[in-house]
């Protein structure tokens, strides 16, 4: 694991532009947002997916740093005062703090636009039209009915109680959908067949929902220093959260629930999975 | 011209999101600051250079939408309280006003998002990788080496004055980016000579930054109701223009010059560029 984490921060630091190229300040910006930092979850998920299907590690690396472009941009405009006005995020400031409010939201959309750019411009499939079809997953996890339409849903929920189907949908846009992106996307870079590729995606939707259970048993368990962002935040803001709508005990066995069934996905699959399960184990049993 | 304009107004409503769907306010917003708005000068010129190069209908209606869908995501960006701060934009209230702000960044965010998608799962070219090139084109001109890169020179350039290789080199990027972006997609829809394409790239690049000094001689010029927007706003913000750096008649007789730059462009590609050059002249002397 430790492996692709440093590997991906080798990556990522190529892939961005320099800070010496102008606009300096805004590339400074994306880099600051982007580099040494981050659990690196959805650049994992892609290797693993990826080394299940045999797909090239260059192709991978490409995948990888396009999705965690992705989610470091949504983390940068989610932090902005407008959405949830946080100073913390990963142990440093946020990057509206760093910087300003304009450089943060430019860096945000300009990050967003290189992940694109990295799909277009990379080899990834041995036929175009899969790269194509890539390009597509991604940019529907991350889109009004993926990732930005769970912000609005997470929006438009603070202050009032969610039923826990509303609160699973929330999370299936704003958390579940880039991470079967990542699995997805990792996979598309060799080839997997139909029926693997359905029990891959019923992995991913489970420990997308897993994750974000844990965030929430996290956010309510740990400390500021341990996350390395606002602990106790959600709750205080009033945000529904999977232990206010079914208590922390609750959320701890849903979870364990959630494990077991990507598990269960991936049985079929045998040891060419393994690295998947770890993930698995890695999201629910972590504590930060 | 009319014609492109009502096409695309039906196109852009039929390819975002209904606003029946959820998150309902965020396809709202999407389509509030998408619809009934606009000279649609990028789309007129896909469409335009597509004509050029024999390209059909349909695909030029997805090319010619995914190049409005980023146009209108960085308008809604650009008008937020922490950039321009801007209530009214083509004669409506901006969308943080008319929505909030948080929905305005997830709508910019969403949109973007889409143009991608869009370029993703429709066929636009015969040959897939010539598509995959058209998502990397419009990837540059979107991010920090084009459009959003040209909002952050523009930001850092607010209450200096700015000689005019600095003030060009901004608006290239800025404007000048996504405007040749446009004609770009547009011609690939099609087929064409490599000379031709290069002719064709010179046009768009005059153009782009013609359009930019008739834009600031307009807002120095022009009243609120005739532009739809703000008017004289970038001088009263300390912002540098063509107007503040060479003067009034100076700047008009640049954007003639680059006006006649753009038709000597075209002049080699005869009657087949009719409509490109009605677009120069359009471009030049529109009177909002």
């Amino acid at each position: 694991m430790g492996s692709v984490q440093s590997r991906m921060e080798g990556v990522l630091a190529r892939l961005l532009p320099p800070a010496s190229v102008a606009p300096a300040r805004l590339h400074e910006a994306m880099r600051y947002a982007t580099l040494e930092g981050g659990k690196r979850v959805r650049p994992l998920l892609a290797f693993a997916a990826g080394e299940l299907s045999g797909a090239a590690t260059q192709r991978l690396e490409i995948a990888a740093a396009a999705v965690e472009l992705i989610h470091a941009y949504s983390l940068v405009h989610d932090d902005l005062p407008c959405m949830d006005d946080d100073v913390l995020r990963r142990g440093k400031p946020t990057v509206h703090v760093e910087y300003d409010e304009a450089t943060a939201l430019l860096a945000g959309d300009a990050l967003h636009s290189l992940a694109f750019q990295l799909l277009g411009e990379h080899r990834l499939a041995d036929d175009p039209q899969a790269q194509l079809e890539m390009i597509r997953t991604m940019a529907l996890a991350a889109g009004s009915r993926g990732m930005a339409g769970g912000q609005q849903m997470d929006l438009e929920a603070t202050g009032r109680p969610l039923e826990l189907p509303e609160l699973e949908l929330m999370h299936i846009h704003k958390t579940g959908a880039l991470i079967r992106a990542a699995v997805r996307l990792g996979f598309s870079c060799g080839r997997i067949s139909e029926p693997e590729q359905q029990k891959l995606d019923r992995y991913a939707k489970a420990i997308g929902l897993a994750f974000q259970v844990v965030d929430d048993v996290l956010d309510c368990d740990a400390s500021t220093a341990t996350l390395g962002k606002t602990a106790g935040k959600d709750s205080r803001q009033g945000k529904p959260t999977y232990v206010s709508a079914m208590g922390l005990a609750r959320a701890r066995e849903h979870a364990e629930a959630l494990r077991a069934e990507a598990h269960a996905a991936l049985q079929p699959l045998g040891a060419r999975a393994r690295r998947l399960g770890e993930l698995a184990d890695f999201i629910v049993l972590r504590k930060f």
